[in-house]
């Protein structure tokens, strides 16, 4: 599977890098979107107001800081978000950001 | 008390700044430092590695966001926690960040 990009281990989550990739608006509008869904979403699919480059860019920055997992399906780049994981990580950081109220500010 | 500085409301907080102010470790590190000692804590007492001035600023931003409360007793500026105003707002997301795991990595 050569086309499966890297994806740090929980062991290897960095507070600093979730958090560098959550403030960001778009980021965390990828990441509520998923979590909305409730299934793993192709890139294409995403509702968000940038150009396909940047949102590249995005995904690449939630998968190595641990957000999601990514992987191919035929030609699409599917996006899973590692919530399971992150909860171990950082238990309650996901929640926190995926209630209504944070869900409302965004 | 023309020198208690301006707060906002809980109904003002913006998920967006409090992000902004918890992505900085310095920050991040006088709010952990405030849950570690669950009491109010004058300026000059935290343990962060850097200059008064900037420090001010620290504390500027974390008050403008609604995470700390600032007032004066005699000549010091104390600093309060505001968790319970920011449970309100975005239930989980000071829990999330004063969670073991979280402060290990900061």
């Amino acid at each position: 599977m050569g086309r499966t990009p890297p994806h740090p281990e929980v062991s290897q989550f960095d507070l600093q890098q979730v958090l560098e990739a959550l403030v960001d608006p778009v980021r965390r509008s990828i990441v509520t979107q998923l979590d909305d869904a409730a299934e793993d979403l192709a890139c294409g699919t995403f509702d968000i107001p940038v150009s396909k480059s940047t949102a590249t860019h995005h995904f690449k920055v939630l998968r190595e800081a641990g957000l999601i997992r990514q992987y191919y399906v035929g030609t699409s780049r599917m996006n899973a978000l590692r919530r399971a994981d992150m909860d171990k990580a950082f238990p309650g950081l996901l929640d926190a950001l995926t209630t209504p109220q944070a869900k409302g500010a965004r």
